[in-house]
């Protein structure tokens, strides 16, 4: 429970409408303790941590000056939402966050009737608060609505899309104008105390502002432009350099433009806000955040803060001693450099994902062959294609769910034209903690229906290693699909040996019953086969399948048990069951592998327990199949 | 064979290094050549029409002026492709267009080294075009590349996505500045002739313009605004209106621009060519054409003579004998207006596709329950989304190919939220002549791993009708998937009935197999089932499945056939297989679908005979599978 003396105030606001009672005045002694509160919560469970950080001012002046959950709050992405989910009715679950039963880590409209839009992927919110603003004037509701998007987020393409829509309303493009207001949290540019007087002055200026004084405040207000987010501010240097008002991008696309302000000085967030909320029309408010703001070792790496672990809020993150497992992104990561030495046709490809990938190495030591091309899964995959086009080899580097943003492009761009791509798929299979948003639960089904493709999934971290090589080297489409976290920790050969395309391996000649095992849950299935004494097969391709193995091992077995870490529907198993059929072979066949709904947040381990894919549900699916195996090595039934 | 009185110079240019002999005077004279070649072969066969009579000047200057196939020239879409195709050793096969074995209709790179990149849908151009041009600046070529794109293209987000990242570059985001020249073909305004001579001065001017000057172009320069790309001439008019020169957007994202210029005018077109080719850098060429040019009837019917059949030249297109049978997008479009009527929470949503999507009477009788969001799949499906959280019901009229863009959002915005959207999917299954980017062979696949989809298959017109009233109905995510073109012909009810969801209908009582059929393929399943005396079921339902029926299915027969045009890999027919292994029931079963690979062109009639999913096709393999059924009425074999 929270201490009522340490948080006077906040130990007060149960609901927003709890935050409403308090005078203006003391809002700002509201966001103080709001802030240490954040502190201590994720401090004490992990979690997201810098983005709450940056909107501590604005989160309580929205749910201050709005009637949520009447007003409509739509969040983009959601690593900035916990600070909205304390002050909305999960104060005091908060440090439950993402693990199983507890907060989810973003919003969840099952959750609470102030998350209105659940997110996990960016650049959604544009697009769903329009939707309910139109939806909203149709029935002459004029409750308000309000998107909060980050200038990450607004670099991918429906971000744009949905800007362009809204902007062109009441234009031609069919409807009234919608009422909207979007705020863009601009927090990569890491302002400091001077610049942010600049910023407030500019707030406040409106027709009359001098160009060179803004000229002035562009040239402070820009910091390091080797950062993610290079491409939006150097659009925002086009503007100062170009002596346009910052307005100009936003008003081209039809939004009227506020700002920019200093979204930590909450005063001037209010008076902007209010203003705003008498306002007809597509609005957007620019505001200047920082990142991890008030907790000054967040402040000063963005990028570690962004999610953490526990930690002590005095010392701040320890790292933890080495020689650790390394996880299949490391693989991977270690992988691409030591490919890209020895071939210099490789590209390496990331949206945005530079850490979550395992690019660091690879983009400082092959920073020409390094491309961060922002939130744009579309574009990554497209300039990929092109890339092959002209011969060299790309390797686009992307969570599972990620891609289905490139769905089309991997379709229409890369398959089509039997192109050298190489997808190396983070995060397949069960994700965990993030939710569903995040699950990688689908991939190998909307990968395998492809054509042209060729599809692996590694049981272990060699075999991942070795998988990549493979891929890069098949000229033409490939994709690996590998587990979030560590593997077994089996060794990783420094070399760059492949495997033949197409060839299972046989793990453990058993007998009446074989294990068809697909990626990550070989483990598990060769510890059920092994005390059975049963078949286990390492699959290693899921398209194409190995038609020599599957066949031998029917003929040569009562029942087949097909087993993989994605949904059942249209996955691995499915494409065993298909090859049976177009062979005229008719035997048992037991598929196992996700259940054809979405996850909840939990660890990985528990959800693949609650799908019963780990060793125990694996041996009692099996034995509940075939309850004769329960006898180790029985012989053949004779009576 | 091309008449040489006819066309003196056009029928010496095999090849672009034919092209190149001629003097830069005579380019005019080719050109008008071109123009009239070009409407001679459509008239006779039909095809792409106003967007190739728009680019011949382009065509030429380009093919002139570059050293093609060495440099790269990439068409974005590709409707616009029929003079490249010509000038670039197709001119003698251009009428065989769109037919078997004839010339694809958009470029395809196994068909010419000409067509550097396979285009169909959209926006593609500046991702694959950058791509290449990042590949060939590795490896030290200083061939050039550049990149066509309408102006309707522009407005998708993944041309914002690559503009951005191509900007951005040699600015922090990774890499030297890439070489590329992107030429915006704007053809939506269809400028008049005074308005041309104010263009080509605008595209001398470099610094020195009076903004007075460019505001009084502008406004003669903005036409009809209720257009469907109103918002990029709203985003014109913005820069206009606002006093800023057109170039601020393109400028903003780190191009450098140049124009706008008349793209009808070839010395102009040349002279700004010219020194493009010379300059590094993300170069942008603002042209501004007419779609049709040059062919009087098109250029006042833009839509209609976007695509055509067979015209006479001199009377163009004759509009055909009334009374024919509608087609299922004509189904769609009366459905549409009819329960808009009947329930007012119904929005529209289409994702510029008006007439292809059967929307053109919604549009005018629902106005303000239409939405054209332009060529933004992800955000029309993400706008839906927004739309049912406030109790809207939303439909998304879409191609099956183009929902391949918006897989994310149904996944996670649409699907992970049971939110209550439905999805009508034209040109589901095989599609023809547009070729393998048009594809709607996957969806199935696609759709039916994503949890909480209702997914149906219609096998005639008025189901088709009751699916989407069926859709519509549930409370929560559905699609409605039907095919190009005509169905059986059966009369459609003018209710708003619904079916009960996930059953099946007993068509035909036989014996021995049973033909499981997926929507369209069922009118052929059921011409083999009678003859053959099988049992024959329309499934209706993707998912769920009818359970009971095939469970009963599978006890009373001796093998079931599954039938559907979709590819194998994960369709319909692997759902049934997956439910049967699921039950523990073990027999026979066929799966009769789409092959593991990408169709060429030719019409939908051909392309399902090919893949044996025609009655002769599906007769063949069922007796191939069961050669006892061709004896009619066989009684149980006893010998």
């Amino acid at each position: 429970m929270i201490d009522p003396q340490r948080y006077p105030r906040l130990s007060r606001v149960q609901i927003p409408a709890d935050l409403r009672q308090f005078p203006e005045e003391e809002l700002g002694a509201v966001a103080e303790e709001l802030r240490n509160y954040l502190i201590e919560q994720v401090a004490r469970v992990g979690g997201h941590f810098g983005a709450g950080l940056g909107v501590i001012e604005l989160t309580v002046a929205l749910h201050w000056l709005y009637q949520t959950p009447v007003d409509r709050l739509v969040w983009d992405v959601g690593h900035q939402c916990y600070p909205h989910k304390i002050l909305t009715g999960r104060r005091d679950q908060i440090h439950t966050v993402k693990q199983k039963d507890g907060v989810a880590p973003f919003p969840k409209r099952e959750e609470s009737e102030y998350d209105t839009f659940g997110v996990g992927h960016s650049s959604t919110s544009i697009s769903a608060a329009l939707g309910m603003a139109i939806a909203l004037q149709q029935r002459g509701d004029d409750r308000k609505v309000v998107a909060v998007i980050g200038d990450g987020a607004m670099t991918a393409g429906m971000a744009f899309e949905a800007l362009a829509h809204a902007g062109g309303m009441g234009a031609g493009a069919g409807g009234p104008e919608p009422n909207l207001l979007v705020i863009l949290n601009d927090n990569q540019m890491s302002i400091s105390e001077n610049v942010g007087g600049v910023t407030r002055m500019l707030g406040r200026l409106t027709g009359s502002r001098t160009l060179n004084a803004i000229r002035e405040g562009g040239k402070k207000l820009l910091g390091d432009k080797n950062k993610p987010a290079a491409k939006f501010v150097k659009r925002w240097e086009e503007h100062w350099k170009g002596m346009f008002v910052p307005s100009t991008f936003f008003e081209e696309v039809g939004f009227h433009y506020t700002g920019p302000i200093d979204g930590h000085d909450l005063p001037a967030l209010l008076s902007a806000l209010k203003t705003l909320k008498g306002l007809k029309g597509p609005q957007l408010l620019h505001i200047i955040t920082t990142k991890g703001k008030g907790y000054e070792l967040a402040e000063d790496d963005q990028i570690g803060y962004h999610a953490v672990g526990p930690f002590d809020p005095e010392k701040g993150l320890i790292s933890k001693p080495g020689a650790k497992k390394p996880t299949y992104t490391d693989v991977f990561g270690e992988w691409l450099c030591d490919m890209a030495a020895a071939d210099d046709t490789l590209l390496g490809i990331t949206p945005a994902m530079r850490e979550g990938s395992g690019l660091v190495r690879f983009s400082k030591e092959f920073p020409d062959r390094y491309f961060d091309v922002a939130i744009a899964e579309q574009h990554a995959v497209t300039l990929a294609a092109g890339m092959a086009c002209e011969g060299a080899k790309p390797v686009v580097a992307i969570y599972s769910t990620f891609l289905q943003r490139g769905y089309d492009q991997l379709v229409h761009d890369v398959a089509i034209q039997n192109l050298d791509v190489l997808f190396a798929i983070d995060r397949g299979g069960v994700v965990g903690p993030d939710g569903a948003t995040h699950g990688g639960n689908l991939d190998l089904s909307y990968l395998r229906c492809v054509p042209n493709m060729v599809v692996m999934a590694p049981s272990d971290e060699d075999e991942c290693r070795k998988m990549l090589s493979t891929g890069h080297r098949h000229p033409g489409p490939a994709a690996v699909r590998y587990p979030r976290g560590t593997g077994p920790g089996v060794a990783v050969q420094p070399n760059l040996d492949t495997l033949p395309i197409g060839k299972a391996e046989l793990r453990h000649r058993g007998s009446r019953v074989a294990l068809l095992a697909f990626g990550a849950i070989l483990p598990a299935a060769r510890q059920v086969g092994e005390a059975l004494g049963l078949t286990v097969v390492n699959m290693r391709f899921v398209k194409p399948l190995d038609r020599a193995m599957v066949l031998e091992m029917a003929a040569s077995h009562i029942g087949l048990v097909t087993l993989e870490d994605n949904v059942v529907a249209g996955g691995a198993g499915a494409g065993v069951a298909e090859l049976l059929a177009a062979e005229s072979v008719v035997m048992p066949i037991l598929h196992l592998g996700l259940p054809d709904e979405f996850q909840h947040h939990a660890s990985r381990e528990q959800l693949l327990a609650e799908a019963g894919l780990d060793a125990a549900g694996i041996r009692a699916a099996v034995l509940a199949r075939w309850p004769q195996l329960a006898v180790p090595s029985a012989l053949p039934h004779s009576a």
